[in-house]
């Protein structure tokens, strides 16, 4: 016998037409959080998931639990699935793609007229983007205890509209308290958001973790001077400073880079900048990542030192504020080791690897022994409307989530 | 018998008067070109003249020459001046400086009874500062036929005023043609703009030159990516790679010092920075200087090849565009010894240096033997309220002036 396969056309086809849910004209999607779109979203997968037998669950903070009964209903259920809403100009699979892999898995289940012992839920988490609401993966964070359920119903939109009022207006303010499925394990596929595994070949990403990261600015103080008047020696250059820092720590994590060492300089600016002028004040932010906690903080006193060293050598203070801090995570090693065994069983090329961004995975990892399947993105390319995963790329991954949601439930 | 000498404290009292006039509440001056106040300015300095016996010309720039007569009338004058005009925070110093020590050399003169060969001819030139009107030096850039007395009247400020409108409404557009003045050599006091003679300690300076400048934009474009799923050896980091040439032409640049190489990076853009978000596109200043033509020439070609290997390493394009070029000057050589004679018998401390900074002298340069006395300015600031050079620092300046204009007159 043939082992049991997903249906790759009906997940493509199912992708498409929830893609013309909030469809942008260059071929995106604009679903934000609890918005009428999203409804819309949210109604269309519930009406797919009815069809398909499950029964619906919708807890407090609108996230969206569609269960497929085991032969064991007081089993704890084999969790999967991810988020429906998009950045502004997100595109077609960031996040919906693990939500409607899951509903394939028991679509292809149920064609196959195949029975698992423990139940088999997927969920819907709210506001995982963040873009309406802060912060992001609220939901799941209320889920898991990170946030007060009172805290995430305050948070307003930029119009002022609260989570709890858009929740209400939407009809998605479940019944069910925050926090109670019964989850044996939780498995989140997701595109990679990210170039390596499409540079690297690899069909499969098998996630290990989660970067820690940790964010900093930093304040440069040197003196400003005209620039044709004042010889080099004389200067006390802060964009100049501010550059040394950064070549130093770039070189860095190039270094540490197979450790998950990663350093981002994503804004600079110079305060009063004029061309005939010698930069005096300077700001930058600094992003900071590693996949341990030793080797982050082993950054974080490496970019200390490299400060201390260029104020020396410059002349210009150097003032390091941490205004955000989040430790790695390491994915529970059964639940890796999980989706290691599918991938080594499928026949496709697959790698180990860490995430750089954040998912709701995240946070269920911490109630719920969690781990991730990845597929490449072409170009590693996110939260933008090009992004875009080939139908063998997203049939291959849920593949790989059928199979071990097949295994795990049936353990 | 002594040598004769300037009134160190009728100097000082004089550009206390001068500062009264546009005086700003943070001690500075803001006389801006062919303002009234301005007018009050010229009104003020040439009565002094008149007042001192001086011969006043006005011409159709509305610069003003204040000529004392030679024993020899028919003699090429020695000539000495700077401008009136001020930024709009500017300081007491910047300009004014050099033309009252002219008047004072006069005064000085007067008071000792000393007759000179040549004639002796303070001149204030119109709109040094540029900041009123484009261009700067744009009166002593006429003179010296650099350009076209129509473009230089035509010439409009923020409110659509011309240059030659001004003139006329404040009185002060000459009947004389412009560049007539019969000039054998001209010296122009200035206050230095810069830190060195302070921090060397030096009570003049014997200025050989003007730096050489060259503008260029710099334009990068790299990859944007999310900050977290991308490694270090994925990444076309659009702003590691400005920070690496901007590194490599510093370090050059330091290098040259001893020659006049300096590198400036005044302006920084991120294109849509985001604080987790490697940034694709860069754009920046750079501001190349050298007291040689060929030195300028050489660090033009190190920063191409900078720029060639960064690119190749990175893989980030990167684009040069020179948008403005201004070749060095080297001063007269025997107007060059005059001020080192009168330096070297002045039992005052003084060194050679260049002006890294444009003034009027670099105009009449072209058509006249020229050079500059540069005077510390306290911090090397200049273009500012606190800008300052104390009554000593000024007279000594103002004496050597004495000194050289003597000498010169009489040959």
């Amino acid at each position: 016998m043939n082992n049991p396969t997903i249906n790759q056309t009906r997940l493509w086809n199912s992708l498409m037409e929830m893609a013309k849910i909030g469809a942008t004209e260059k071929g995106g999607c604009c679903r934000l959080a609890l918005t009428d779109i999203d409804k819309q979203g949210r109604d269309l997968f519930i009406e797919w998931c009815i069809e398909a037998g499950c029964s619906i669950h919708i807890d407090k903070m609108g996230n969206i639990f569609a269960r497929r009964e085991g032969t064991n209903p007081s089993a704890a259920a084999i969790g999967t699935g991810s988020h429906l809403d998009t950045q502004p100009t997100g595109g077609k699979f960031d996040g919906i793609y693990g939500c409607l892999a899951g509903l394939e898995v028991i679509r292809s289940l149920n064609d196959q007229k195949i029975k698992t012992t423990r139940p088999i839920e997927v969920s819907v988490w709210t506001n995982e983007e963040g873009s309406r609401f802060a912060p992001a993966m609220v939901s799941s964070g209320v889920y898991s205890g990170k946030f007060d359920l009172e805290y995430a119903h305050q948070q307003v939109d930029s119009e002022g509209i609260s989570i709890a009022e858009a929740l209400r207006t939407i009809g998605y303010m479940g019944d069910d308290e925050v926090g109670q499925r019964d989850l044996h394990k939780f498995f989140e596929l997701h595109i990679e958001q990210g170039p390596v595994l499409e540079q690297q070949h690899k069909q499969v990403g098998i996630v290990t973790g989660v970067l820690g990261m940790r964010w900093y600015d930093v304040i440069l103080t040197g003196t400003s001077a005209h620039a044709g008047p004042t010889p080099m020696s004389y200067r006390k250059d802060a964009l100049y400073a501010a550059t040394q820092v950064f070549n130093e720590l770039y070189q860095i994590a190039e270094r540490g880079e197979a450790e998950g060492a990663r350093c981002t300089v994503g804004e600079l600016a110079i305060i009063k900048g004029s061309r005939n002028v010698i930069p005096g004040d300077v700001t930058f932010t600094l992003d900071l990542r590693h996949a341990e906690l030793a080797g982050l903080s082993d950054l974080e006193a490496q970019a200390k030192q490299v400060i201390k060293n260029v104020a020396e050598s410059t002349g210009v203070e150097i003032q390091l504020d941490n205004i955000w801090d989040s430790p790695p995570l390491a994915f529970n090693a059964d639940c890796v080791a999980a989706v290691s065994y599918a991938a080594e069983n499928s026949g496709l090329t697959y790698q180990r690897l860490v995430s750089g961004a954040g998912h709701d995975a995240v946070n269920i990892a911490s109630v719920v022994p969690t781990s991730m399947i990845f597929i490449p993105s072409i170009g590693g390319i996110s939260h933008n409307e090009v992004e875009y995963s080939s139908p063998d790329q997203v049939g291959d991954g849920c593949q790989i989530l059928f199979d071990v949601l097949l295994n795990e439930a049936n353990k």
